[in-house]
């Protein structure tokens, strides 16, 4: 066994060059098993095997640096610097992490997550290294549905003043998670084949070596510089920006990718390194469903299929029927998503109106202000959009939605904190960084009936309007709570007195729990669904105060500038003779791992919120 | 007089052409006339004037749209749609706003502000007339500048899909409001010459036709669709992109205009017409200085000097003898600027460390990504940007810096209210979103001593910081007040007893002038420079909650998520026996308006602040 020999960092060394092929078909099978088993993120990392075996063959590890842009396709960095033994519990709570990061390894140069932030940070180790003398050489790897990021953009830009060697790899396997659009992904199509470049290169060398005077015009052609180049480079566009283009290459050649990084590691400056790869490559079932094996929960290596069937919708699914229904009652609604069809469940919205369903690619920012644009224009749009993903697009959302009150429907997903993928992608911050845009109004559903309830509630509102629901699961619990949805009215769903629960999104059904664990103690509690996170229902407030001592508010975002603030900023202003208890999460980055051990660890779980009323409780009682 | 013909939306098509050029003179002439008075964007309007009157010329206003990037640069288009009056009270509160606004015009199709949104917004626009059968042109007049901008090219990509026409102006005055840089820039200068290009085009076409075969051979090259455009047209960055590209041509040129937006009209789908503008056209002192008539204070029209001299220094000036003096004692610290080198004030360290001195271009998003690289390398970067452009990187500050926990100083720059420049250039939001980012601190200067220790200390500081100070006269009062910064601790000024003032930044000069207020009836008030909005000094609120029944809180950003919430939060959560008074800004836009009259709009002047602590206070008495 060759991935045997390899313990540590540049171990690949030590394997000859005729056993290359036979450690990329152990790795695949190393990745294979171990995720069908832990679930993750499979075909982006067998499209890398051989990519990066020859970075590790041609870097020295950790002094050289390797940027892995997004960082889900880093599994075969991570075995070949010492990580085997962590693969047992990938992206499980204290367990190895499925992205890179600092803390885990020098080799990991710099921890991603979100797209298109590898040239920048790669640039930024560039400059470091060259200010402070030092040598090795960086590296960037970033994949083609990445480039459609803007912020890729700034950096190639910006890439091109570089004076000493820095090396982006681009991995075009000609999708981001589901297939790639626009113009930059057409003229990667157009280097991908090659041939048009090749044959007309060939075509006009022969031409001119069999003509008089062929020699002479060859000449002219050469001297003027962006002549010769534009008839003879592939690239131009990246060679355009002042970027040195290499390849295409086969990305499954380690050979031909050694001989490239070769003439790379020899450039002056920015070079780009064209790498063609096949996502999933290896495992057939991953090949012809690259988007199912995307981040793929555990499975059957033999069929392919989930070894676990979920029984009940998600929350996307039941989006997804909604957008069909309001789609069809009415014309004006559009949809958008930032290359995420799939995982939005935008997909039948897109095979019922294709007019007015548009995927963006990988770019937040653009998402935004288009959606504006078409609001401005008399449609209704609709953005749906991973919570931490609309970071991204938090000045587009104030400054180009908000001052101008467009109706822009912002479907925000994964909100709250989706477990596996960690720090970067935990949507806990929506509340907080929305809130405080003048204009803009906040909705979080308690189980899947108001989900559709609000999103009917908001294509029909007349200006920025935001709702968030988690990943995964659809609550069904509480059906028969369903009192229309009126404007920045909560709803009460069991009255008692003394302690109410003010619970919003996810953590109504939390707050369910807990007041049935208040219950069996002899504690009966108001329980209400606040429906609003912005405006919040000051009415209920008001009502509340007079005959309870306490508020407990309850949400699945941070607690700086969240629900419980507004809510206890209300009641402290006011003089409401009420306590508020705020249930919130800390002030710090959640790591990775299965979301009801992090409800515990943050202390949002329905034991420890009980936990915490309960003391709370007594010390009102005893003050 | 040709403009006395104008008085609304295509009046100017009764102009003939022969009294084009007087118009445009009279247009340079008017503007020129009203911004030395009232002061204003002058460079960027005097080189669109010809380009504006072409625009209108072609379209038909209100029904075809035309959005402006940045939108400082639609002063001929306002002079051109009856709005002739409002430059007496230009940028004035209650007066006319510099920027395109929907609520001044129907012929103001989208609002703008910040960079590279136009053809965003006007790809949604193209959208929305065509699902609704729309009909009329919608043109994008975006500058070379903004097109550094990552969502610029985000919208690129997705304008190449577009199958009726989209028309992209690019106005190409080869400056953001400094010089321009990067990849994109060269590759523009290119294309201004475009030397090259003719050359070669002739060159080929000549020397085919004199040999033999070469008729073959041209037929040869045409049948290649990408070896003959590689040929015969420059732009093919935006060919490639899937882009026609049509140009460059010379944007003082009235004719030639025209003819290029005939020929842009009949285009199905995108094309970009590269349009080459000088900045400060037709006024000498504002082409010999287009970045100091940017945004220009009023100034006398013989010498183009400011009509009234600033005698204190500013902010900025303290930013920048700092930013020297830490650059010599430390040779890790770099300084980033996302194209502001001069109204930042990096100026002088870029000149004094050229190489440790990095202008990005209009790209936040990668400069703070571009700053984590460099801290992960070992620097210690300042990134010195305006609060509301902060905003692009939210993201970024989120994802890139603080996961990682990088010593990244962000040096925020126009924090607080801006003044004429409105709505969008309001740095009211910083304290909010950056509180809720774990890992962030931040601080704020009360005077320009504190300024400098602060940069001091956050240069110092292992891990995100950032500071925030106002536009414009640096405070130089409470001079003997300078007590050394202690990590997360607030400094007190004055001790009395019952009400304590306790304010961040730029509103301890108001707190000290409400104190005053409030002695002369008869009230003493302590006074806490809080320092440190995050973390929050909780042991001084321990303190003052001892003997103040009244804290009042100060600070110029928004309410929620402020620094307000914090203290009420911590002051509610532990009980203590306080009042907490919030003066802070409302929850919604500010216009634009002299600071001062703005002040007193949203209630954070002196008088307002002090009437309104009195009445609180006599409740509480009362109470």
């Amino acid at each position: 066994m060759a991935l045997e020999k390899i313990n540590q960092a540049n171990d690949i060394k030590k394997i000859a060059p005729e056993e290359y092929e036979q450690l990329a078909q152990e790795i695949r099978t190393f990745l294979i098993e171990k995720i069908s088993r832990t679930g993750g993120h499979l075909a982006s990392n067998l499209g890398v095997v051989e990519l990066t075996m020859a970075l590790h063959l041609s870097l020295d590890l950790p002094r050289d640096k390797i940027v892995w842009d997004v960082g889900h396709q880093s599994y075969t960095h991570k075995l070949l610097t010492g990580r085997k033994a962590g693969f047992d519990e990938l992206r499980k709570y204290g367990g190895m992490s499925g992205f890179p990061k600092r803390k885990e390894s020098d080799c990991d140069s710099f921890d991603t997550g979100h797209s298109s932030t590898s040239i920048s940070a790669g640039i930024g180790l560039v400059a470091a290294r060259d200010l402070q003398g030092e040598s090795g050489y960086v590296v960037s790897v970033i994949g083609d549905g990445a480039l459609t990021g803007g912020m890729a953009y700034e950096a190639l830009n910006n890439a091109s003043q570089l004076k000493r060697n820095f090396i982006i790899v681009l991995n075009d396997n000609n999708m981001s998670i589901a297939e790639n659009v626009g113009g930059m992904s057409e003229y990667l199509n157009g280097l991908r084949t090659n041939e048009v470049y090749t044959n007309f290169k060939t075509g006009v060398e022969q031409s001119l070596n069999r003509i008089p005077y062929g020699n002479h015009l060859a000449n002219q052609l050469k001297k003027t510089k962006s002549g010769i180049k534009q008839l003879f480079i592939p690239g131009m566009l990246f060679e355009d920006m002042g970027i040195t283009y290499l390849g295409p290459v086969d990305g499954h050649d380690i050979r031909k990718l050694l001989d490239v990084l070769k003439k790379a590691k020899r450039v002056k400056g920015a070079v780009l390194v064209h790498v063609l790869t096949r996502k999933g490559k290896g495992y057939e079932p991953a090949e012809r469903h690259p988007a199912r094996f995307h981040g793929a929960e555990p499975f059957d290596i033999e069929t392919g299929l989930p070894t676990s069937r979920r029984k009940k919708a998600n929350y996307q699914d039941v989006f997804s029927t909604c957008m069909v229904k309001l789609g069809q009652r009415n014309e004006k609604v559009v949809a958008i998503t930032a290359a995420m069809p799939d995982g939005t469940g935008l997909k039948r919205f897109r095979l019922s109106y294709p007019e007015r369903f548009f995927d963006v690619g990988i770019a937040e920012e653009h998402a935004v202000t288009f959606a504006a644009g078409l609001a401005a224009g008399g449609l209704r749009p609709i953005f749906a959009v991973y919570s931490s993903f609309l970071q991204r697009a938090y000045d587009q959302v104030l400054h180009d939605v908000c001052i101008q009150n467009l109706p822009v429907v912002f479907a925000i997903d994964r909100a709250g904190l989706v477990g596996s993928d960690g720090e970067t992608h935990q949507g806990i911050f929506d509340l907080s960084y929305l809130s405080s845009i003048p204009n803009m109004h906040i909705m979080a559903p308690k189980n899947k009936w108001e989900l559709s309830d609000m999103l009917k509630f908001a294509v029909g509102f007349d200006g920025p309007i935001a709702l968030r629901y988690p990943r995964g699961e659809a609550y069904d619990g509480l059906k028969d709570f369903r009192r229309p949805i009126v404007y920045g009215k909560s709803e009460v769903i069991y009255e008692e007195e003394d302690i109410a629960l003010l619970a919003v999104g996810s953590m109504v059904k939390t707050a369910e729990e807990v007041r049935r664990k208040l219950k069996e103690i002899g504690y009966n509690c108001t329980l209400v669904n606040g429906r609003f996170i912005k405006p919040v229902d000051t009415e209920v407030l008001e009502e509340l105060a007079k005959d309870h001592r306490l508020l407990v508010t309850m949400e699945e975002n941070v607690r700086s500038g969240g629900y419980g603030e507004k809510v206890r900023d209300y009641a402290a202003d006011r003089g409401l003779k009420v306590q508020v208890l705020q249930i919130a999460i800390p002030d710090e980055y959640v790591e990775h791992g299965n979301v009801s051990l992090l409800y515990e660890e943050v202390g949002i779980d329905p034991e420890s919120v009980t936990k915490r009323i309960i003391e709370k409780y007594i010390t009102i009682k005893q003050g």
